[in-house]
């Protein structure tokens, strides 16, 4: 006790290595046996609470049983996103140089605000998301030497809201900042947008009776005809149009909308065109997908998440904009203490002015040692095997007598219905997520209820894929009502 | 080759337990060394970007490439947050069971945007910030059971931002997010706040313009009756007053606002009262500090960093409010996607509603594990040595003939200038940093140039504070011009 009191609480390096060694072991483990837990937890509400102390400890325990504890009250409580019979939502999938990264990361534990508090910190990251911008097919303006750049964002959420007060900004001459924000910007998005822009455009202080809602055509994509006449109507009234979404890749069923229609209808109304890629810009490495996002040469942002499909674990959200001077217009505060001489020479970047929040983790090093290690061909090579076991299942789907399709298969996620209905698919639904086999989520599409499969998560292979349509199959011939 | 495409290009499982054990050794010898390394980098704008090849490998590499970049490209481009020698800005400290929370959460790889995407993410989140509402000696109300709650945010800035946004529907009994924010909502905060507020309320639309500085006291601290005389004329001229914040350690000087006074006249004009304790909240666990905020059971929100003076790394800002609905119904939009029983029961926490971003990882592993590992005692042990150690440096500033306090010295943090004014402490800290010895930064109080000192790195113990001081003087007779 004394001798603690003189050395203090920390941890010692060497019981920081051999736990440290330990818990990469056991991380090791749990992913080669992730595949046999129920992938959805099955705690009930409070369960895991009810485990768990009321109070903080006042006296510190060994490692050893916080690892106990992970095993016996945290793993049940999981719904496993590293299972490869994840088929929810969209993946957030990682890989083993990813937590390499993360971990090096968290070892430095340097704080990237300035420049000037970790020069490599900012300098990586720049570089590396130049990187991504070749490898995705971007515009060279949207690349640090072509007056753009990149940034690291904590999620394509906080992406579009930086995207929107840009927009704002620019469509107010930087009268919203300095005078707030007035009634007559509007903003853009699809009946199919994700439902962030609609959270930025409220936080933004637009208000959501100025966020149109465009229709989609029968594949959900926008419809960019109607985008015009309702930015036209739009003048007319005294409004300005401010911002646009344009998705490739929606959140519901990958609906790719027209980009190169909307940048045109943008340009004219002189609106901020920002392209929500979140999900689908990962296979923009693959270049026969990039047909997909023609037109993004006009946009003036476009984001997509290396956490959902690139094996970067969260959280990393990639923002691109064509001009950085109108993003870091709208978000620069420059208070005395955090002035240096490195900023004001003007010569580096800051990038505490190109999100919400100051402070920031050295990021860029997950994403770096994941393309250093799977290199393009790599990573290309399992992007395209998502998309490959996706569209087999696609093709089961489509034959299958019991089944249909609800929308195109342009990537990785397939969308379908059992032909009982709504009711049917529902009750199908839960019986496959509780069987623990596998785990699937569902959206609505034409007012229907449709089930959403998505294959993304980093170890999913032929066999995860046909051992959830065998499951499928089996469970709907429990749950159907007989068609017709 | 034709063997690697068939597995695939992940690493393997014994590749990770190597490359894994590898890199915690590498960091537990980082930790080591790190007070040896220049605590400022040395590195010129542009020199490690021009270290790293212009576009992304197109083939894998091996681990050992990028670790030996590590130390030859990025060590050099870092600042040493952790070396006990960095006296700058506020700390982001870390330490070992943080660093191995941190890796937990990212090989479990979980995203907790929903209670139903991993329970535990959510359960364990909720009580660890319950536990340190106790351990803050924060009100009841503050807590799970009583209304309020804390969440894991990424930074003081997103948690202000988000607590504005609440006070903004508050005030505007939800119009704001409906039909957009109107320029009669006014903010509070005096010349010492936070830039973040600013930022904050640019963002959230109402505008630099309703953002009204309050001027503070000899010892930097908001003056409660200009601001009562603030609300009152702007009241009276049609504003509504929505937002207050108070500082318990400002960042400058760690200045503390009169809480309580704020409270009540917050209360009287029904403004939003947020208290700012990003720094020094996490000296609440020390209960001798817990007067410096009376009056914090009237405040709505709440924020202090365990990412600052906690050992737990970045991010990691913790986020209290009174009354969860008032964030909630601020914050929550709701697709198809996302529906499911359990948040549609009411019985669960969906903290995607509680921040800007959707996507969350599993943060409280780490401030968990930390709280765990030092327990309460341990804790509070390393936070008293910290202040006892600012407080013999200030003690040695106070006597000495060349140098002078600037700030009263509440928590860890000295502000001090040296007799030669401005230029001679300018030319002082640059030489200070310069050396690589120690790291300082500057702000300015009274519009002088001041020099800040706070000591919070995990490992800064007194022989770094000695040495810090003794090269300070030293220094100081190279640097300055003879006093009077």
């Amino acid at each position: 006790m004394t001798d603690r009191q003189q050395t203090g609480y920390h941890m010692s390096p060497e019981d920081f290595r051999r736990h440290g060694h330990a818990l990469v072991d056991w991380i090791a483990a749990y992913w080669q046996r992730v595949e046999s837990l129920p992938v959805r937890s099955r705690a009930a509400p409070g369960e895991v609470a009810a485990a768990l102390p009321g109070s903080a400890p006042e006296r510190g325990e060994p490692f050893a049983a916080m690892l106990e504890d992970v095993e016996r009250v945290i793993l049940p409580g999981l719904t496993h996103w590293q299972s490869p019979n994840f088929f929810a939502y969209f993946p957030a999938n990682t890989s083993a140089p990813s937590v390499l990264g993360e971990l090096l990361a968290a070892g430095l534990g340097v704080q990237g605000m300035l420049w000037a508090t970790s020069p490599a910190c900012t300098e990586l990251e720049t570089r590396v998301l130049d990187w991504l911008a070749e490898l995705l097919g971007l515009p060279a303006a949207f690349r640090s030497d072509g007056g753009g750049g990149g940034v690291i964002q904590d999620s394509a959420s906080g992406a579009a809201l930086c995207a929107l007060l840009a927009a704002r900004e620019r469509a107010s001459d930087g009268a919203a900042n300095e005078r707030g924000c007035d009634r007559r910007l509007t903003a853009y998005a699809s009946t199919e947008t994700h439902s962030s822009i609609e959270k930025a455009v409220k936080i933004a202080g637009l208000g959501r009776e100025q966020l149109r809602i465009i229709p989609v055509d029968d594949h959900f994509a926008m419809d960019a005809g109607a985008l015009a006449r309702q930015m036209a109507a739009d003048v007319a009234a005294g409004f300005t149009p401010a911002f646009v979404c344009a998705t490739v890749g929606t959140t519901s069923s990958t609906a790719v909308d027209p980009v190169a229609a909307i940048a045109a209808v943008a340009r004219r109304f002189g609106a901020w065109l920002h392209v929500d890629a979140a999900m689908a810009g990962s296979a923009m490495i693959c270049p026969e997908f990039r047909a997909l996002q023609a037109g993004v040469e006009q946009a003036d942002s476009y984001c997509f998440d290396p956490h959902k499909w690139l094996f970067t674990n969260f959280d990393c959200s990639c923002l691109f904009v064509r001009e950085r001077g109108a993003l870091i217009r709208a978000l620069s505060v420059l208070p005395e203490y955090l002035r240096n001489r490195a900023s004001e020479s003007g010569a580096v970047i800051d990038y505490r002015d190109w999100h919400v929040p100051l402070g920031r983790r050295f990021r860029a090093l997950k994403l770096w040692f994941v393309l250093r290690h799977y290199g393009a061909e790599g990573l290309r090579h399992h992007l395209r095997e998502h998309v490959r076991l996706a569209r087999w299942f696609a093709d089961q789907v489509a034959v299958h007598p019991d089944f249909e399709l609800a929308a195109p298969v342009p990537f990785n996620l397939v969308c379908f219905r059992h032909r009982g209905g709504d009711a049917g698919s529902e009750a199908l639904l839960e019986r496959l997520n509780g069987s623990g086999r596998l785990y699937l989520t569902h959206t609505r599409l034409d007012g229907r209820f449709t089930l959403r499969l998505c294959v993304g998560q980093t170890h999913t292979e032929a066999s995860h894929v046909e051992a959830a349509w065998a499951a499928i199959r089996a469970a709907a011939e429990g749950t159907a009502a007989p068609a017709g």
